[in-house]
């Protein structure tokens, strides 16, 4: 049985993977930090998980890590490479934080506007797209969580980029994006009477930070620079991600190296030709359904994507990550149905 | 490993019985029944199931029942009947409809309109409220699911009547329920645009057929005719009941008693004295919680009650039954936590 | 024309009523009150209102009342007694907020927890519910907004407490609330993530506020005492008030004495016996709808009550108070139909 | 006052066509037709409707047409254009149907799957985009309301290939359609249990009816074959369309080309550089608001459009095209602010 710390245990993702590692056959949470509420039991912060027995919430200081094996850092952004920095040097670590994720610390300065303050730890961390870093996962002492959107997007289009088959310079991300990508804070626009009825695009123009993803990942994979078009749009719902992407290129091709990509991959489905993916279907999973249809203009393709931001966004990447860093199978824990209706 | 067949597979309830299943250790699904969509394949009835290796759907007749240990009947009421007096009269059986609920055929007459046609099969069902006809299901051949509502306005309320702690002439129950309840019948009330933004009561004035399940048991548990009101209201949510008990007695007596019934039991949970529970937190899984507050007018409680209709109130509790009529874990499937947000 | 004012303009009940005035043939709005969001314009705090020429919001000392025939006052409780103690004395004012509802002082410190610190104005108030107030409403200088749960119990239950139609001392108030009637507030439990697929009973045993209305106005009706039981429970929609009132009394009796109440009533509609009103099909409009149901239980009656919170519940009733106060036709601006879908 | 009927009034346009009329100055609902619920009250049909003096629901042949001055169509493709070829050949007739959108009877054939079965009517029809054929309808006697989703994406980008701004064979229009778009269908599809928790893209790859408008005027305009690209979601709301368009072009030009086309237009409102409109601030009205953003790509654009579907998209669109046809100002009985929260 491995002992597992998460940090961050009052927010969306901290309860996420509390949900999961609660099914899974050998782990154990052993501490539960959460500043802002330390003090307070997991029955009083997340009322759904009050079956649980689970340890009360205390600061992060306070708890003993060299107890423990793996540590899931669910911290905001910038407060997660401060606490991250002073953890033990040895001990393996999930950060689900956007910290970690950009190798190149110009970008991160670029895309989060302050000088990255761990700069040793992001040497070493390794990006946690899981099915495309994945020997580099099992090895790593700390790994990077992507980005929801940046998972989506990468899933429907890393092998239309490494394969070829798509043009570089005309790539068009359409996301539609479920509220608890915000996480638990306190702002108007979360407000269920604000947000409820209707929905719009944000951050639009290319400037949502998951762009710093998109940019390293697309340009390491193409041996060149490609810069995509990236939308977000906020809609009232409270999970799920569903990306469109509009690429130039054929679609039998595409669809082909999708199949292929993934034809051992356990949570990553590629539907029949022409069907399409919807948010409801993979809901409280770590499954990532995606669908590619032609369009009527000919060398022009729809590829859609859908997962749950929390779950294979977030959380369940996490775990599968740790899963991989532990060497227990790397579906423990995340195999369970989706929740529908 | 138990073979399973499911009747009535292309219903929500039939689809919770898949995906509660699918995390089962000892039982594997090998018939699906659904007349209607016979020669379809789960991946088109219920996309959100299709990582699961399934058998496709048939019609009822066209499976061979001698290699099932126990059948799910997730059939709508009447059906159901007609349906299970031609299973093989040893096959183990767990029926979700109305259809076995009621032990009087004159009772049955009254609330569902029609004489029931399988009276043999009316005289051995055992009522399925799990925690309180445990042993009955045990041994049983044919167990009759309760009606969702029922089992909520049960747990609030069986061991304050069998305890004596409550007037029996002035017992309210006001009910909110989500809309899965209802199933995915094509209704105009049901359609996204009819009822995402409102709610209403419905079934005013004790016309609703749970009440049938209200008046046998709690008259049963009383030894005298108990007659309650009840009102159930539609809400603009898909899993869900929440049941507001205005009853008279004592605030701390009901809660005592409340604890003291349930101590033992592990999906049942009573909240701290003046705590309410939510829908929310009991989303997707097996648990009810339950809270009791006493009112400013001395003598007068309100004792509130949650659970998820497809989960503790249908299909969870088909499962919870079956697994002690194959002499399985009662728990054994059934311990997800549940889906926040 | 009428010049009007608006303190508390940057939250829902001051939108509302702009909303309205802006249908309205003799209003012009002259001044819109904003302190926190001072210097804004409308558009941005509310993009809704862009296609109006609306001010810009100010302070409220820099508003010249001078210019003004009459201001509504939609500011937190007792913020709204601080500001309008200072407003000229000769103003005509419409009170949204809960400071001058209750006559006795004693009555406001208990519920409210604090002194009430404008008692020469709670003198003068009248109580706003327009139905029953007539004729002080128009002559008054200072009317108080009644609470928007108060107002839909009391059109459900005046006719039968002041006919002697009902048991007094057995009377259950089950409310169902949607969420804009908690205001603009950043509250973890409005957040979209929170509430959008659960519901829940608050303030259960007799500690909401709104109980001071329904012991004041209830029991003034009765010549005696009156204290009601009252649940009310947070529903995830944005507009609605539903209440479901136990009453011990005669179906027809009651059903009855509402149609003669308000047979002349030009926004509350009393539904044929039987039917149950939906919060669906009052949204958006200054309507209320009644329905009445006699229970199984002889001597028992169900009646129902929809409102919209944001409309007949508070800025549609502070505007029809406003246009008797300004000797205009009551119904004026007030006539649109509910939004449904 | 002018004497109007309303076929298919039954249907979600031919609510909001009364509920827009009931606050019109001079128009009076004389006949209401709706063949399978005739017999009707529109008060059982639609009780939201239940405070408005309305004719119950007849058969189309019942209706003395002789008294009518403008009739609306709002019944079911197919069904218009059999119905409309045989009333009055001069009744102003507005159709909310599909069928006379379509100039060419080849295209309407293609897009629609049956040869027309009206052509005489079809020759004469005017197609409805109010702002860009206001003379043409003026003078006509049969109008044809536009497809919403083709209303929503022509007034984001007429303005732009009319004046020669972007690159007219890579137009991407991104849609995100609400529920009421689809009528009230008894669909499985358009459930609540099955809508209200996820989205998904639909008619993917150019196979959406709508696009043959969209062919028909945007060619017509560039005096060349336009072919864009369409794909629409289906967002679990239910009045909106969010148009999402990605063009190549300058975005000052392009806003400034906006600003200027809609400079005087009542309803279209063009919102600063780099802001962005919202579904939730349009609702329930018949505004259009209009965004431009450049992206971080130099040379592209994002031009963003949202109207309410129910409102300018069919019913407030054949309203005010109504006023033009009998020399009404174009805006009565329209300018209701958006119901927001």
């Amino acid at each position: 049985m491995y002992n597992i710390a998460i940090l961050g245990a009052s927010g969306y993702t901290g309860a996420e993977l509390i949900r999961l590692i609660a099914g899974h056959s050998s782990m154990k949470i052993n501490a539960l930090g959460g500043n802002s509420k330390a003090g307070q039991t997991m029955a009083s912060v997340f009322p759904h998980l009050r079956h649980l027995d689970l340890p009360a919430l205390v600061a992060a200081d306070e708890i003993d890590f060299s107890q423990i094996d793996l540590c899931f850092c669910a911290l905001p952004h910038k407060t997660s490479q401060e606490v991250i920095s002073k953890l033990p040097s040895d001990l393996k670590v999930v950060d689900l934080s956007a910290d970690f994720r950009l190798r190149d610390p110009a970008a991160y300065e670029k895309w989060y506007g302050n000088p990255h303050a761990a700069l040793a730890q992001q040497a070493e961390a390794v990006y946690g797209l899981t099915e495309f870093y994945r020997d580099e996962i099992a090895a790593a002492r700390l790994v990077a969580g992507t980005g929801c959107n940046a998972a989506t997007g990468q899933f429907a289009l890393r092998p239309l980029i490494a394969g070829g088959l798509i043009d570089l310079d005309d790539i068009i991300l359409d996301l539609k994006c479920a509220v608890s990508g915000a996480g638990r804070a306190l702002k108007e626009n979360l407000l269920h009477a604000e947000l409820s009825e209707g929905y719009h695009a944000y951050a639009v123009g290319g400037t949502h930070r998951h762009l710093g993803e998109f940019d390293q990942e697309f340009s390491a994979l193409a041996g060149r620079p490609v810069t995509v078009q990236f939308t977000p749009h906020l809609i009232p719902a409270n999970r799920g991600i569903l990306a469109t992407c509009y690429v130039k290129g054929d679609a039998q091709a595409i669809h082909h190296a999708l199949q292929t990509a993934y034809a051992s991959e356990p949570f990553i489905v590629v539907l029949p030709m022409g069907e399409t993916p919807s948010t409801r279907h993979i809901r409280g999973s770590n499954f990532c359904h995606i669908g590619v249809t032609g369009d009527r203009i000919k060398g022009r393709t729809i590829v859609t994507a859908a997962l749950d931001n929390l779950t294979k966004g977030s959380s369940g990447q996490a775990l599968q990550n740790a899963n991989l860093m532990l060497n227990i199978d790397e579906t423990e824990g995340l195999m369970m149905a989706p929740l529908f209706p």
